[in-house]
Parts: C-alpha cells; sequence; structure tokens
C-alpha cells in the first residue's frame, strides 16, 4: 500500500473562502471538509503542527487546537512513534459525504411526510393565505392599541420573571386568574382560575381540543357556513367534519345528528357565527346542551370576537348556561389586542384539566412567560377592558362608515347581511357575480376581502363578500373600496 | 290553562348573593336562573319595569336593561298590549338546566377522551414529573440570569412591536436570523434563516417533527438510555418506539433496524447522550446519514445542552455533516437561560419549510412575538454568547464541586461515569440497591434527582443516580447530598 500524501495546496482556498469564526475553526473545517470528501483519504499522515503553521502562515495554537478538535471528532488517529493519521476507521469518501450540502447530501430515495403533514399541504393548497391587506377581516385597530401602557406592563413582567422559578404548564397564574374574572364579569361564563388554559391564540385551543377528544376518523358537528380555520384545526387533528347548515336561529343540531348519529363533539360559534353574524337561538343552546349531556359529548364553544358587540352587552355564553362539564369555551386575545399577542385560551371542564394539563408537558412544555404576565398587568390595571370598549364604539363607528361608503359605491347591487357586532360586515352579491373571482382580483389589488362561498362546505353557499373594517380608516376603507369598484367596472364592461 | 304567576321574592337571593358585575347583570342572572330552573315557567307574565324597580329597589334604567338583555337573548317575548311574558318556546324545566352548574350541568353519559389522551395519562401516571427542587437535572442557573440586560432587551422589544404588522408563522425573523448565524459558527450547522421555526422549546419541536413524518403506528428508533421527554413527544403524535441500545460509541443503528427493518425516522442526542454524556463517533454519524440518504429517512438530532462541552469547543453537529437535508436540528434556550423563556428551535431541512409553515398555520398560528424579540435583541447584543461562556465555566466548577461533596460522603459508593460536559453527573449505584426507592425517598426530601433506570425502555438498566449540578451553590449541593446520605444510611440500617 502506498501512503497517501499531503499537500498544504488542499486548504488554501478553504482558509480564505467566505467562512465565518475563529481561525481554528476555520482550519478544523477546511480538514474535515477534505476528509470526508475524499481529498485527504483514510491513513493520510499528517505533517507536525510546527511546518504547518509556517505554511498556511497560521499560529501554532490555532493549528494545535484545529488538531485537537479532528482528534476529539474521530478524524484523526495518532500512532504511537510515527506521527498523525487521517483515521483508518472512517470509511471510504463516497458523494454523500460532503460537508458542503446543497446537491450532494440530498436524499437518494425521496423522503416522506406523514399523512397529516400531507392533508394540510393539501388544505393549504386549496385555500391559500389571503396576502391582500386592506379590508381583511379579522384585523384589529392596531393604531389604536395603548402602546406605552402596554410597554409599561411588559417591562415590569419583565422585572417580574426574576422571582418565578416554577413554571405551571396551564399558563401564568396571574393570567390565568384575569381571565376567569373576566369570563365570569362579562361573559357569564362559570369557572375558577384553575380552568383555564393559556393557548397561542384560538388556533392552538382548537387543535388541542379536538385532538384529546377525537379519535382519528372521528366526526366533529361544525356550523356550514364556519371559520376557515377550524377546517385546519380538524385536519391537522385526524378528525372528519360534518357540515351543518346554519338557519337565522344558528346551528341546526337535527341536521348534523342525521348526517352522523354517533357524533359526539360540536365545535362552534353561539355567539355570533362566522362569518354571517347569525346568534343562536336559546332553544337551540339548551338542545344542544341537553344533547352533550345525553350522549357523553362535547360542546367547543368559539367565542372569537363577542366582545364587540355593538346592539348591547355581550350575550351570555353557552358555557354559562348550564355548559360547566361539557362545554370548552375559547377565545383570543390576537384579535382584540394585536395580532403579535398570539395569546388565546381554553375554559375547561373540570374533568378535562388534567387531560389537557398532561398533552401539555408532552405536547409543548408551555408557552413563553413574559408576554402572560404582562398581559395579567395589563388585564388587572383595567386598561384591558378600557380598550376593548374603546375598540367597540371605534368599531362600530367603521362599520357604519364602511356601509355608507359601500352605498355610495355600489347601491343597491351589495345587500349587508345585518349582524349584531364584530370585525367584518358580509355583503350579498347580485346574481351572476363570483366572488372567488372578485376577490382572487381584488388581491392584486392588495385587497384583504373574502368570498363568502368559501366559508361553506363545498363551495355550494351564497355569493358574497366578507369585508373587514376594524382596523381599516376611513380613507382606508375609501381607497379599498375604489379598487373594488374597478374591478365591478371591469366585470360589467365584458 | 291557568297562567302562571310572578313573585319578586324569586329574586331577592339572587340579587342579595355574591354575585359580581352591574346590577343589571346581576338582575338578568337572576331571571335567567329563575327560568332556567324552572321556577318562571314558560307563559308567565312578568310585572311592568315601573312596579318591578320599586319592589326590588333598583333604578329604572337597570331594570329596563335586564328585560332588554332578556329579550335579546331569547328568554322573553312581548305580546302586543298584553304586556311582556317568559318565552313559550322554551323547553320546560330539566334538573340539567340550571346555570348554577356544579352536580347539576354533570354528563349523564360519561363523556370519552381520544386514545391519544387516554395514553398521554396512562403515560403521566407511570412517569409522573418529579417534584424535588434541589439537584435537579436540566436545571440552569436562574441566579446568574443576566436580567438588568435582559430587560432592556425585553423594554426594547415592547417598542419595537408597534412597527411590526406582519407575523411570520415560523417565528420572529430577527431572531430566526440571529439563530441561523449562531448556529452556523458555533455548531457547524449548515442552514439559512428561512429553515428556523420558532417553537415553544424542544418539547413542541420534537412532537411537531413526530406529528409531521410519521403516520400512526409507524416506528422512530430512540436510544435506550435516553431523555424521558422523547417518549411523550412520540405518544402524543401517534408513533411507536423502537428503543435501541447505545454503546461508548453511542447508538447502534443495526440493532434497531433489527427490530424495525423500515423505521424511516430515528431521533438522538449525537453530541452527549441524554443522560449518559456518551458522544456518538464519527463512524456511527456518517453511517447514519447514509442510512438516511438511502432509506428517504430522516433524522432529528437533539441537541439540548451542547453548548456546556468543558473539555474543548463544541463538536460538530450531525447536521453540518452533510445533514442539511435529512436532519431536522433541534435546540432551546429554555435550558441555557431560564425555565420561563420557553423558546426553542427546529432547523429544517429546505424540502420541510413548507410543510411545516403549513402545519403552523393549523395547528397553532405561531407564538407570542415579545419574547421572540427580546431574545433576538439579546443575541445580536453578543449577551447570549457571553452568558453562555460564562455558565460554561460556572457548571464546570459546579461539576467538579459536587462530585467532591460526592467523594466526601459516598467514597467508592458512587461511581461517577465520565462525561465531556452537561448540566449534570450520571452516579451508578453499588449491587443491591434500588435507584427508584432511593429518588422516591429522595422526593421527600425535596430533592429531584432521578433513577438512571427510568432512561432506560422498561426500566431494564443500570442503577444509578443523575444529580444535577448547574443551577445549584455548593452550600444547596450540600445541604441536598447530605439528605441523600442519610436516605443510604437508613438503608444499610435495615
Amino acid at each position: 500500500m502506498t501512503q497517501p500524501t499531503f499537500s498544504t495546496a488542499l486548504f488554501l482556498p478553504f482558509l480564505h473562502a467566505s467562512h465565518t469564526g475563529p481561525q481554528y475553526q476555520r482550519l478544523f473545517r477546511a480538514f474535515q471538509q477534505a476528509i470526508l470528501s475524499g481529498k485527504l483519504s483514510p491513513g493520510t499522515r499528517l505533517p507536525a503542527t510546527r511546518p504547518l503553521c509556517c505554511a498556511l502562515s497560521l499560529s501554532r495554537n490555532t493549528v494545535k487546537t484545529a488538531y485537537e478538535m479532528l482528534h476529539s471528532e474521530g478524524y484523526l488517529e495518532t500512532r504511537h512513534g510515527a506521527g498523525t493519521f487521517v483515521s483508518q476507521r472512517l470509511p471510504e469518501a463516497s458523494p454523500a459525504r460532503s460537508v458542503s450540502g446543497a446537491t450532494a447530501g440530498a436524499h437518494i430515495t425521496p423522503p416522506r411526510l406523514s399523512k397529516t403533514a400531507q392533508r394540510l399541504l393539501q388544505l393549504n393548497n386549496s385555500n391559500p393565505p389571503a396576502t391582500g391587506h386592506l379590508l381583511q377581516p379579522a384585523r384589529p385597530c392596531v393604531q389604536s392599541f395603548p402602546w406605552q401602557q402596554w410597554q409599561r406592563h411588559v417591562t415590569a413582567a419583565a422585572r417580574q420573571m426574576k422571582h418565578t422559578a416554577l413554571i405551571n404548564r396551564l399558563g401564568s397564574d396571574e393570567l390565568r386568574e384575569q381571565i376567569a374574572s373576566y369570563l365570569q364579569v362579562v361573559r357569564g361564563v362559570t369557572c375558577s382560575a384553575d380552568q383555564v388554559l393559556i393557548s397561542a391564540g384560538s388556533q392552538q385551543g382548537m387543535y388541542l381540543a379536538l385532538k384529546l377528544l377525537l379519535d382519528e376518523g372521528e366526526p366533529v358537528l361544525i356550523e356550514d357556513p364556519g371559520y376557515q380555520g377550524v377546517d385546519g384545526a380538524i385536519t391537522a387533528a385526524g378528525a372528519r367534519k360534518v357540515s351543518v347548515p346554519i338557519d337565522d336561529q344558528g346551528f341546526r343540531l337535527q341536521d348534523g345528528l342525521a348526517q352522523a348519529p354517533h357524533a359526539r363533539v360540536a365545535m362552534l360559534t353561539p355567539s355570533r357565527n362566522h362569518p354571517m353574524g347569525h346568534t343562536l337561538s336559546l332553544e337551540r343552546r339548551l338542545a344542544l346542551l341537553s344533547w352533550a349531556q345525553h350522549c357523553g359529548g362535547w360542546l367547543i364553544e368559539d367565542d372569537y370576537d363577542s366582545e364587540f358587540r355593538f346592539d348591547g352587552p355581550p350575550l351570555t355564553s353557552l358555557q354559562g348556561l348550564g355548559g360547566e362539564h361539557c362545554v370548552i369555551y375559547t377565545g383570543t386575545f390576537s384579535r382584540i389586542l394585536h395580532p403579535s399577542i398570539r395569546l388565546g385560551y381554553l375554559v375547561l371542564p373540570p374533568s378535562l384539566v388534567e387531560p389537557f394539563h398532561t398533552a401539555r408537558r408532552y405536547m409543548d412544555g408551555g408557552l413563553p412567560l413574559l408576554p402572560q404576565m404582562a398581559l395579567a398587568g395589563f388585564m388587572a390595571s383595567g386598561q384591558f377592558s378600557s380598550h376593548v370598549r374603546r375598540m367597540r364604539k371605534l368599531y362600530q363607528q367603521r362599520r357604519d362608515q364602511l356601509h355608507t361608503q359601500v352605498q355610495q359605491r355600489f347601491g343597491d347591487q351589495l345587500q349587508r347581511v345585518e349582524a349584531d357586532g364584530g370585525m367584518h360586515s358580509v355583503y350579498r352579491l347580485p346574481a351572476g357575480y363570483n366572488d372567488c373571482q372578485i376577490c382572487d382580483q381584488a388581491q392584486q389589488s392588495d385587497l384583504g376581502i373574502r368570498a363568502l362561498s368559501r366559508y361553506y362546505a363545498n363551495g355550494t353557499g351564497q355569493q358574497g363578500l366578507v369585508i373587514g373594517f376594524a382596523g381599516y380608516t376611513l380613507a382606508q376603507m375609501q381607497q379599498g373600496l375604489d379598487s373594488l369598484l374597478l374591478i365591478f367596472q371591469g366585470l360589467e364592461a365584458r
């Protein structure tokens, strides 16, 4: 066997390339790369550190450190009295063994994703996130957010955290207390802080609830039309959605049970259907509670923006109507305060507290404490409630402003669906118009309005436009509606 | 039909009970409760507002508002010219319809959890979280955390958030940039910021990865012994664990494949096996990469505390060794900085970025931005790196302190397993000792040490103690070890 030889020329390009980090590390990587790519083959004798440092104009310490690293990672071996060699135990170089990565490290057999991941990708492709900025539904007025007050609570929270050693996986105790008492007063929710779980917005809450209540393929009754994010949570949890039509009284449970007689879980927005705004009638509420209690089922009550009811105080939640043991109540702060908050909550029936706490231990270990503590302070100071009150007034004005502007431009062409609050209005389109086509064009003018038919199962629903008003000034509304008008004129001209 | 009559006496107890909220709300609830519980039956005529406000000593507005609320929620109906009545459409009262909740609203058929939830509860029962505080593994030195500097970055982040409108579900762009360049320099990870996903600690990262790569029941190869949290993530994701023994070279892939020839995913700690501290040899690393590339498989590299290697710079990650396309690299800040941080990351192969981004959209919508921005600022300032350096020195001292103290008390009875770093030491027990028994007793003395045998599949492993040193002063170590000595003396006396 002829002994492979060493050439310092091999290293100069690596050393002078755009590698970052200290010199010993760059030299280490240069050796590593040369060995793994086969330029230095197993058994090659390495020069001693002294001649190498002269040849490469590096300090002796740099070379020694790099050699030590190569040793400790197993690239080199020392033969007593004979010097240092590239380890004989290394396999011969193969194209897959290049640190430079990119194509070299690519899979030879294409990798596969789980069925869940595949289904989620499919759903995402059929329902890409809207990219337009103007007149998006569910966008709060971020300019009105009381940043100065918020910053004070953030700073206080950062100070407080110094003294917080034990982490409760359900969430900050302070925030859970605040939420429990807020919901008791404002939403008639019957709960103690122990039943509150802090989530990263209501999407995580929904996913967690579905995952812990339903097995793969089990049915869950949902509203048709309904919030699109629900589809994603159901798909991620592996459950099967059963779309239940709503009428002006809300959710028609019997229609759902006709499709899925053994269903045990229903997920709905009793206070205000998303997007239509219908309220679930008292009769239907009582019937749902009675059904859940009799079949050992669960109701997931998504109370996503009930704070913004304009025509009187918020309605009593389903949970507060005797549903303490079968209703999982969810809400979010991202819609009320600011999209970057990313905090929401579940109110759990007492029997679900332990199972959800356990799942938290293994599924995410709990959320960052800092924003929870800041929000707890913000709520305790009363600034949260007063912000909600201010926004309720502002959003009511904005709803009316939007309507005036729509009427000025579209007259009777767009008919508003009446709703008692919220952050968007739904307008029905006249016959012959295609809402998906309009919204796809609108996206190109940076409009974030949504097609009503996309909220229906299988797109069989009514044609209309879902237009957000909460986050936009009069000037922005005018700009957005002017763009929309141009699209309508373009359609009519054809 | 005789008409049911109304008595104000019905309301006095409710009004004077401990209900919170404004008076109109308390009156509303009193009516609601009376109607739902059947004390006011359908068809009962209500008194006009004026006599009622006199009878109850309430303002007329209070009574009017309560009546309006009852109307809008469907409890009352107005018959033209005849007055206001309890709605005839309401069903007759049933015991399940009591707002007072508690037993009344309980399930008649017992509710059921998903199989996932049941399995997680079972796992939790067999492996309850440790409650002792002293000498816990994985606990950083929270006293050394640079609170003042951190607070400055938190305050700056709160200010910055005002200008952040669009939320990237993968995480804050600033933090992802910082992590990518940190990992490139320190861990030889080959990645751009686009490949980084911010998670709520490594537990969420592991769960997400397993859920998106493996179908129900598919095998995942894991280390035996290994980190206990892995079991939970696997159970939550519905995968099947295949325990693969490690030797002094680390993970024995062939043993794993003998048990599960079609396995496509392995999850391991190449830099330092948890808890034993063995490092995966270069040969085994290359063999693992080659296997993953050939079978279209994935390697999940948990690099949980590789920052704390005492005997030289951290080792190159598996990802940086040509694994860019098949390695999912995970790390966490909760162990390095403070348990309340609850932020970690995944570095994804480019082909997984879109699937994970999509899953994020539907599974949690992304994490709170505030702590991410604060951490990005902390890293950009260089304070993160210097904290890590300080802790590396401190932990090395503490490891040595612990060893001295153990030797003083236990002599040769406890034999340390050598490791080149970390936040805990493993000590083997002499024959005849039962580590679970010792640790169960230790819990009662507030000790958080763990039984080594519990890190092995089926508890078949070696007997030993896993003792954390990173988070404890010399005095705390002495206190903890004194308690442990008492337990040993108690055992010997028997």
